[in-house]
């Protein structure tokens, strides 16, 4: 979002000087071949590319000597030379080059604008910079084959990708956070720590969680299901399928059938996989007659649902076509909504801060045209909507109009190490469903009432969630949730029995433990303890046996005080049971 | 099984009996109804039937007399004679009695058997009890309609069920045993205890655990994972659906279809719901290389699977087509296969003794005709099966030839509370998938190995194991996994301050607890604790209240001796935490 004509000029002359660079770029690639054609060289996000055709392929090692080349360019601080001549002259012009000459026809103007710095001539509309010299800071990233005109009836070019700021820190620092990204990327850590796999003999955006990833989500679970039995919750469990007739009376087959699946025949009649769980969960409500007096039900379920996505943007863990939500609805009175709502952001809030994620973005989205519903129930929705996030103190952006036809929600957006924002909690109001249902309870005044129903889910999705967590920390996870949680490492053969009684004392304490008897050399084990980001080495060799201690190691490499096992026990109990995201005791 | 001639004998005596006691029915109809006209009368388990033509309905208060009547005929003890006759003879005999004339001209034999007592003659091929006085003990049960030969286009019979035993003893045993059944119904229960529901909305077959069931579930769930952990086991998570090349390549596309739904299309490719885990595991298996120094694998998972059932079998929780599997699969070497097997068994009796399930039968099934895989590993590991059943001293039968085609099995089934056996635990051999999966380690020997697979579930089906504990203890559960441990009841509401700390105190316990604090008289609530069946109630007064103590109730009635809250607690805590199935701390 632009927010002043600083950022506007700011912002444009970023543009253009890249474009430059494209074109610079081109000059020095004709240097090295002059019987170079061109294709096109736009910008793209933080930099540019160029087609070409060449009499060679290029390597990677062929783009340190095109930088030089540039430089020499830049260092010349070459005019930009803006003319402008006939469709003719660009023909004669361009007269080898048969893609400019394929644009040429194309032109609907008689008019054709052309560059020209130095050696080098393109067709462009500009604009760039005045010289050469007021490119700062660029370098080229990569080689690609492009099909001219992305078309794969054409021939194949080879796309030189570059980056360009107005600084050479600007450069630096961007340089740095892709390297970062990489390293953070979860899916390389959930292939180098043996996390998850999405096999393609299943199908895309399907996940397997092999053992590791299978113990961080069971840890984690575990974790779900104690804090929402200690604040009123209850667990459902749902089926993963529904007759058409029920997705009909919910209306998903009327307004969210394109990110559904199509139907399962079972015994002559429809039945689909579900995208979500409300319906399941309406039924159990609807089993019997509700009393106020029963009133709030909080009502919770790990629910796998299936949602279509386009196979071009599933990514990772981050986006899939089966998701595990954790999911809660919440059927109250009007009088209960209040406080259910500080409840329900407050707890969110709770289970966000546990995995101490730096930053939240909060958002309220209010009702759009289209609504349905009693206008007073959004009123009071979002008023309380309003409220409950004021009194969190947290900041807060407010869509007008943006929240769903059914009604208004709160979304909590965290940002990660990378500054990237990315849903998870999201807080919603649904005047829609219990009107298809024709939910009531019976009130204290003897008669029918409609609840108020709120969905809900903390984490959102927990394969997002999970792959949020694997970026946030770099694969390093907590102690409590790290699924080996201390290695034992015994310096030789001879302290292998204090190794394994080590081992024992650990396990009956509940500690996620292992030995590591390998035939490899003590820096060998060390080294691949902190390729596998385990918390802890515990190193046992003479004095540690003959103490009964042990000499603790971090994945760091930072080493602690010698303790004893008694100690350390108690230290790693400590930080397991009170969810310390910190591993220094 | 009959198991020799006295059985057999019996067996025949008593059918003969209660054939007999059908024509006695027969003729006490007869006499209520001159113009009855008489379908046919066999028997049937436990009893027997005839269907009747009358000139009027039939209600339940018309069986007393015609049982009075029957009683008449027996203490006349009147002789059942044999006669033959000529058909021509018959169709004089039964000249008003339709359905008898239709029969008569089936007949292929020109002599046809008719049977005489008292005033009845029917046409019957026997054989009788020499007098009615030898029938010994019978009830009418109940009346249904019935089409004559069970088709809608012909006329509606009354039909009257009957039971009859040799001795009234057990007949009395047999009409115990109904009620018993009736009382300890899963579907009764989980309607009265408000565990589940299978909404006709949804499908049949699918089933939606509410609150309190799906409490017990996470209960047990949690007591699973945690034993599946502490035995060396990994817990795997994997998707629902799958991509129909999957379901080829492991063949259930081929000899399992007509147990798989119809496929859905997703970009125009087909997936299905699996009916199994076991591809998936085999999946994560190779997504890499494995080494001997890895096995033995023992991946778990709690995988809900959708197979196709008819409808007309779908029964409650015991038959159902949604299901999830205490699945897992164990991957070794030869040289492991063996003490495996022995951990195998070992864990499953342990998880099936935790529920104190009276008794098991254990099935051992072998080597079939169509068997696929090696015939030496079908023999190594037939011999280890019979060797860890041997070593566990359980009685078992050996089923020869029955094993599946891809390998050897151990099946335990186990008596419920009325003696019918259900199969629980499942260990199964592959040697089917290892090889279409060619799925292979690295040996010490640095050559690749096929290695074993072992299919495995304890509870089988979590449903119908629900199911089964629901009618194991007729609803009365455990109070490990009860899903309200103990209600508080305040005598009056003078009382509540105490009975909330009462509850306060028990909740940070981690007790599962509740006060009772409605309008209701402190015996409406007593009563509505036990129709919960609660385990403990807690009655709490003047006297408790001023010496912190609590007068404990079981769901029995019975009464404990008054106690103080800290002893209550750590009784219960103690009952808890040991899994103890019995109440009385």
């Amino acid at each position: 979002m632009r927010d002043n004509m600083d950022d506007i000029d700011k912002d444009e002359k970023l543009e253009m000087m890249r474009h430059s660079t494209a074109h610079v770029m081109a000059e020095a690639v004709q240097s090295m071949f002059p019987d170079a054609k061109f294709g096109i060289g736009p910008t793209i996000e933080d930099g540019f590319y160029y087609d070409f055709g060449l009499p060679r392929s290029l390597t990677p090692e062929d783009l340190p000597g095109i930088e030089a080349k540039m430089k020499e360019i830049v260092k010349a601080n070459l005019p930009f030379i803006k003319e402008m001549v006939t469709k003719d002259e660009a023909r004669k012009l361009f007269a080898k080059q048969p893609y400019k000459l394929e644009l040429i026809e194309e032109l609907r103007e008689e008019q054709v604008t052309i560059y020209k710095q130095g050696n080098f001539t393109d067709m462009c509309r500009g604009p760039h910079v005045k010289y050469t010299g007021s490119i700062k800071a660029f370098k080229l990233m990569s080689i690609a084959g492009a099909y001219w005109r992305g078309s794969e009836k054409n021939t194949m070019l080879q796309r030189i990708y570059g980056i360009a700021f107005s600084t050479q820190k600007e450069l630096d620092e961007y340089l740095a956070k892709i390297e970062e990204a990489k390293r953070r990327d979860h899916r390389k850590l959930g292939k180098d720590l043996d996390l998850f796999l999405i096999p393609e003999e299943i199908g895309g955006g399907l996940v397997v969680y092999t053992p590791k990833g299978g113990r961080i989500r069971t840890t984690i679970e575990d974790f779900w299901r104690k804090e929402h039995f200690a604040n009123g919750y209850e667990i459902l469990y749902t089926p993963h399928i529904g007759l058409s007739k029920l997705w009909e009376t919910s209306g998903h087959l009327g307004f969210y059938r394109e990110n559904m699946y199509s139907p399962m025949s079972i015994d002559e009649q429809d039945y689909y996989i579900k995208p979500m769980n409300c319906p399941f969960h309406i039924l159990a409500y609807k089993s019997r007659i509700r009393s106020y007096r029963e009133l709030p039900l909080r009502w919770a379920e790990l629910g796998t649902v299936y949602r279509y996505e386009m196979s071009g943007v599933l990514s990772g863990l981050l986006r899939v076509r089966g998701f595990t939500q954790d999911d809660a609805h919440i059927f109250c009175t009007p009088e209960q909504m209040s406080s259910e709502l500080s409840e329900v952001l407050r707890f969110s809030l709770h289970m966000l801060d546990t995995f101490g994620f730096p930053k939240y973005k909060v958002y309220l989205s209010t009702r759009p045209h289209d609504a349905v519903g009693e206008p007073q129930r959004w009123e009071d929705a979002q008023t309380e909507l309003r409220r409950v996030i004021d009194e969190s103190k947290l900041d807060y952006k407010v869509d007008e109009g943006g929240g769903a036809f059914y009604g208004p929600k709160i979304d909590i957006k965290i940002e990660d190490a990378l500054g990237r924002e990315w849903q998870t909690t999201t807080i919603q109001f649904d005047f829609n469903l219990p009107e298809r249902f024709d939910m009531t309870y019976m009130g204290a005044d003897g008669k029918e009432h409609r609840p108020y129903m709120i969905h809900r889910a903390l984490f959102g999705a927990w394969e997002r969630f999970f792959g949020l967590l694997i970026e946030q920390c770099a694969g390093a996870f907590p102690v409590w949730y790290a699924p080996v949680q201390a290695t034992i490492i015994p310096i030789s053969d001879q302290h292998l029995n204090y190794a394994r009684k080590v081992e024992a004392e650990l396990k009956a304490a509940g500690i996620r433990v292992e030995v590591n008897d390998s035939n490899e050399r003590m820096n060998q084990k060390v080294r691949e303890a902190q390729l596998q980001k385990i918390p802890y080495m515990l190193v046992v060799g003479e004095k540690e046996s003959a103490n009964n201690t042990v000499a603790v190691r971090l994945r760091s490499g930072e080493q602690l005080p010698v303790m004893s096992l008694e100690e350390f026990k108690a230290k790693i109990k400590q930080m397991i049971d009170n969810r310390v995201n910190e591993l220094k005791p």
